[in-house]
């Protein structure tokens, strides 16, 4: 019976493995405990430096968490001191529950909850008293009915109300405390009667003294601030972007093969990681931006920054920012399928030159404009990079509707993929260009200082540089230029492109490149 | 003395635009409080709008409200009911807080701030009574300064916990809580003395009753899963790329100038602005699909989802479906710029059909994608849309290269854009490719059940509707195919072609295109 003898023989194997596996079960059990010393010590190690990191990363952090420790411990005295213990009782709790609830590393947050925390308590607290009056007209059987009815009803509309997106936002923090006091003081009045007026009296007292000194010790002790800290957040977001624009020109552009081989490429392989590190943190800024303008709001006039600062303007120039680096996102996950060198030579060489100088010009462009918030100033320094990278698009343009002539026996299929890469560039630069005049925008409405100076003198060795190549203005497209925008070594053939010249619209945007 | 006179007369000015100020001043002031009440009436009705607009767009926010009302109603019997009364006293307060604090609107999170804020609440309970009777020994002057000190260095150490991400994302709130109850039970022993241990059991078991009430009223009355909602959150990320991919379609390849005239452009306006809403809340998602899958660990196994459902790997699929997102977006704001009609027209013809078919196909393929997620079923009917859309790109690729030969009256300028879309679309294509195979994964550990029937059915006659098309396989590239990229209105040479077809290699990520 050779079914019965497979069964017979399955059965002795899984028996064999089953024991096996206990045995290794056990084995490994062994070795772990073994290890679990070893283990112990270097998770501990690990956490150590962890937390070291964390610290050094930001020390405003070490700074805050001593800060929360001051303000808990000031609070405290509320207890420890008998004159004031005397004053408030144990209502002091409330004080504690305030200081922990409401201070926030960002100055911005802490005002924030800790107004929308004093508000609250201040209204819930005169309408749970006026409730716990009104609801004692119904006599001794009526009155838990009518309030449990009463804190039904504003527990359940409160809590609606957390779903409407602008309260949410502003007001979140505020509500759920509403919901709080209400219930509680309304409640206790059933019981506590009597002395119901007093500790709403106290309540209300350690809770304008718990937020008080969060307050106080946020704004005064190593203040962070929101609008700080967003306004750094964008002018290093632009930063990141120029770094993948110039990173970007050195990687691609690598004309001739020797320089691959050379090791060029293993050498740039962690400044690469680091650029792509940079400009992907852009991608998903949009709530960082966002709850840190909603904060920087509530924040009074520090340093640079008055109280009525131009905060939706930043999520503006965010926004476009961010556009930016979506298109940078496709750019870069298209160039991992293929090399610049698959192109045929004579294209290379004919885009090259207008395609580097337009995102380089690019590049700058959003370096200037970085520069300029983070200074806060005068912006127009990046005007002539702007300038310079339409231009560049401009003779891109004329160099490819040149190539439509010498392209006769040139590989469309090998040129297809540089040509989008070129084109997807366009397309950043044109986010560029958006990006300087919403700068612009905020410059005056930031009033930002206009420097004479300093924004000039390192202008004016690059356009000294850049002198032999005369801007090309609207309108103005004599021949001198194109010759320009071509390489020495390309082996084309001046004749018709000079007749196509007058053919090429001025208006890249309507051509649609 | 005209200098005189200028300042007289400017004065004069100066006064009259001042009055006139002052006067618009009162009258717009007045009329101001004449449409005061008509203002009013518009507000509240605007408000009382967007209200119902609020509660249609998600019933379960309305539910949500009424489950908060109901559980602290229930909570407040602690107070109403003499016999709860006398066993908790005024540590009713505590339930109703928790209640308050802990409730959320997804079972995960009010699980995971309940146990949270249980657990914490019992560490820092046991942890500050030792701390309280430790700090006895300093005697009675010593004791608030060996007490203070405590808890500047616990609430110190807590607070900067909180900044290590992985406490932020699971334990942030018991931290919170940890700091509270510590201060609070500690500091009160310095005061309530004898009642402490009591006072520290009544709290512990009020928090165990609101955590307790909060955590079976949100698992049994209607309950909000969040897993459910990432499940449904992905599932319709994807359906948004396909309906963009379709809308597209249609709104891109447009063929005769005719539709544009016939207002075929109006009427997809609004179609568009859809399509475009749709995607772009795919964009920044990544937030929402972290909190999402946070709780979602918490949730105990319900309906379809089992307790360890591979939550993170939804993640995974969310995190390529934005991949694809950020091609879109970048698609989109490139083709704003010109139109597909400028491209000359043989060209047109000639990438058209494999255009199409490739954009189609992925559009299917999504689309059956999101309809495997959501109906938890075996996701393979996407195959061959994916298999298909490959073909098109060899197809695609075959068809360029014969262009190469044709072109040289041709404009490449023009050209330019629309192929850098065809290859935009390639690089789409290509992210649906990554996300059939994640697909694939999740349904292979989340074991979806293997539909025959249906997914086959509605596949079927797609298949033979395309069956004149044999698929093209790998390596094998006969020229029956061409002949069918190729329309009959295109007065190509088939000749050099069949030449060039030998030479174009099958594996198009090699190609770069």
């Amino acid at each position: 019976m050779p079914s019965s003898f497979n069964f017979h023989h399955s059965l002795a194997m899984e028996i064999e493995s089953e024991t096996r596996q206990k045995a290794g079960l056990f084995t490994s059990g062994v070795s772990w405990l073994k290890a679990l010393p070893g283990k112990a010590m270097n998770k501990a190690v690990k956490v150590a430096k962890s937390t070291k990191e964390l610290g050094q990363d930001d020390p405003r952090r070490v700074t805050h968490s001593l800060k929360v420790g001051l303000a808990l411990t000031m609070v405290s005295l509320l207890y420890y001191w008998r004159p004031l213990y005397n004053d408030f009782g144990v209502s002091g709790m409330s004080a504690v529950m305030t200081v922990i609830a409401v201070f926030e590393f960002r100055v911005g947050a802490s005002l924030s909850k800790s107004l929308n925390k004093g508000f609250a308590t201040l209204l819930a607290g005169v309408l749970g008293v006026g409730a716990e009056h009104t609801t004692r007209l119904f006599g001794e059987k009526g009155e838990p009915f009518a309030l449990g009815l009463l804190v039904f009803l504003l527990a359940t509309t409160s809590s609606f109300t957390r779903f409407c997106p602008r309260i949410k936002a502003r007001y979140d923090y505020g509500v759920l405390i509403f919901i709080l006091t209400f219930t509680l003081v309304s409640v206790s009045g059933y019981r506590v009667d009597q002395q119901l007026l007093q500790m709403a009296h106290q309540t209300v007292s350690t809770v304008v003294i718990g937020a008080a000194s969060c307050i106080i010790i946020s704004i005064f002790v190593c203040p962070v601030w929101a609008g700080e800290d967003l306004h750094k957040l964008i002018a290093s977001n632009l930063k990141n972007l120029a770094n993948y624009l110039e990173g970007f020109e050195s990687e691609y552009f690598q004309d001739s093969v020797d320089e691959l081989m050379k090791g060029g490429a293993t050498a740039s392989e962690g400044d690469k990681a680091v650029l792509l590190q940079g400009y992907k943190t852009v991608l998903n800024s949009e709530n960082d931006e966002e709850s840190l303008a909603n904060f920087a709001r509530w924040e009074p006039g520090h340093g640079l920054f008055p109280f009525r600062h131009p905060w939706k303007q930043y999520l503006k120039i965010g926004a476009l920012a961010r556009q930016c680096a979506y298109h940078i996102e496709a750019l870069n996950g298209h160039i991992v399928n293929y090399s610049y060198i698959q192109a045929p030579i004579e294209f290379r060489y004919r885009i090259r030159e207008s395609t580097t100088k337009m995102n380089s010009e690019s590049s700058k462009a959003l370096q200037a404009l970085a520069t300029a918030i983070k200074t806060m100033t005068d912006p127009s320094a990046a005007n002539s990079h702007v300038e310079m990278s339409k231009t560049a698009i401009n003779e891109l343009e004329i160099a490819l509707k040149a190539d439509s002539i010498v392209l006769e026996n040139a590989d469309l299929l090998a040129i297809i993929p540089i040509a989008s890469v070129t084109s997807m560039l366009i397309e950043i630069t044109r986010c560029v260009e958006k990006i300087c005049e919403s700068v612009h925008e905020l410059s005056c409405l930031a009033h930002f200082k206009s420097v004479v100076e300093p924004s000039v003198s390192p202008e004016k060795p690059q356009l000294l540089h850049r002198g032999r190549i005369k801007p090309l203005l609207d309108g103005d497209s004599s021949t001198d230029h194109v010759t320009i925008t071509v390489p020495a070594t390309s082996n084309m053939n001046i004749g018709p492109m000079e007749n196509e010249i007058s053919e090429v619209p001025k208006d890249s945007q309507r051509l649609g490149l």
